[in-house]
């Protein structure tokens, strides 16, 4: 086995950081966020998963401080939809960098869809969304106890946004949605296919 | 779009809870921990993933306190190995409920290689592992600020092994590793290819 340590920064081995090719599939957190005066963020986080199903808390992180983070934070909401294969190049469009006012909707050329219970709006073509209230914000540390500037958002599910289409006998078929997920670089992944292992007694 | 609302634990449309089902794929934590006595510990968890690049944290919570949680927090040590398609009838094992201090290891089968920085060792038979050390264990909230009983565990990771043979050109073959991930009810999904997508300017 290879055997290197990330604080050595030894590129010899690895010249791009091989951490997110390991964690992989990363499920794709499609956040939208609403400033106090009313701008709308939106941008894909894939350091995002549950965290909990009862109650039910989803969260997101990212290097350094983003708009999503601070809208978040400081409207207490964000909602998060799911990025499909049929959605890719939009979901891909919606990480451009943009000057902060300008939204990644109109960018990516994505309708919205009002929300039921908080502000930001839902991806209107996306088959799953969650409406999300902030429940904390994490300033995650280091090893010395020391704030290492990342920050993660964590918010009860709310409301669940689901097409009908993708419902058969009143379950969720994922592999129909096509959800698709990170790898490192410049790879993604697509869910069309699954299998079942039923969970040891 | 159907929509409702978790708080109102309304099954009449989904009997079964739709949250796992669309936070999918998610990546498995396969987590080993060991406590203070040397009690050895290894379940998988899907509420895993990273946080931050630089520095490099992931985390994993889960329903409850479970023996991971309580080693991880006791002795500031767990080690994470991937798990793929391979491997997928031992990781299943592997989340049996076992009396505390016997070994999921030896009731799944796998063997375990020495870490070279912390105590607990990683899946030998995985082409990849992280050494993490814990750099805090968060209480997650609930909207009202009470404890939800759910406990997030983070850990700066100190140590990446990668089996040479998943290397190309200094990059990481993750569809060959083909990985598994957690969907909703019994499903599972494995990445055996990957598409492109260069991140936008």
């Amino acid at each position: 086995m290879i055997f290197f340590q990330p604080e050595s920064r030894d590129r010899s081995v690895f010249p791009h950081d091989p951490l997110k090719a390991l964690i992989a599939p990363r499920p794709i957190g499609w956040i939208a966020t609403m400033s106090a005066r009313g701008e709308l963020n939106l941008a894909p986080y894939s350091y995002f998963n549950g965290f909990s199903s009862s109650p039910p808390i989803v969260g997101f992180s990212s290097e350094g401080e983003k708009d999503s983070q601070v809208f978040a934070t400081e409207t207490g909401e964000f909602v998060w939809s799911m990025a499909t294969w049929e959605l890719r190049d939009q979901m891909n469009a919606s990480a451009a960098s943009l000057p902060r006012g300008q939204s990644e909707f109109a960018h990516a050329r994505l309708e919205t869809a009002p929300s039921r219970l908080v502000r930001p709006p839902r991806v209107a073509a996306s088959p799953a969304a969650f409406e999300c209230r902030v429940t904390e914000m994490v300033k995650l540390k280091d090893l010395d106890g020391s704030d290492s500037g990342r920050r993660l958002v964590l918010g009860r599910v709310v409301g669940i946004h689901v097409d009908p289409r993708f419902v058969r006998d009143g379950r969720v078929d994922t592999a129909a949605m096509r959800p698709i997920a990170r790898g490192g670089y410049d790879e993604y992944s697509v869910v069309e296919r699954v299998f079942t292992m039923p969970r040891p007694a």
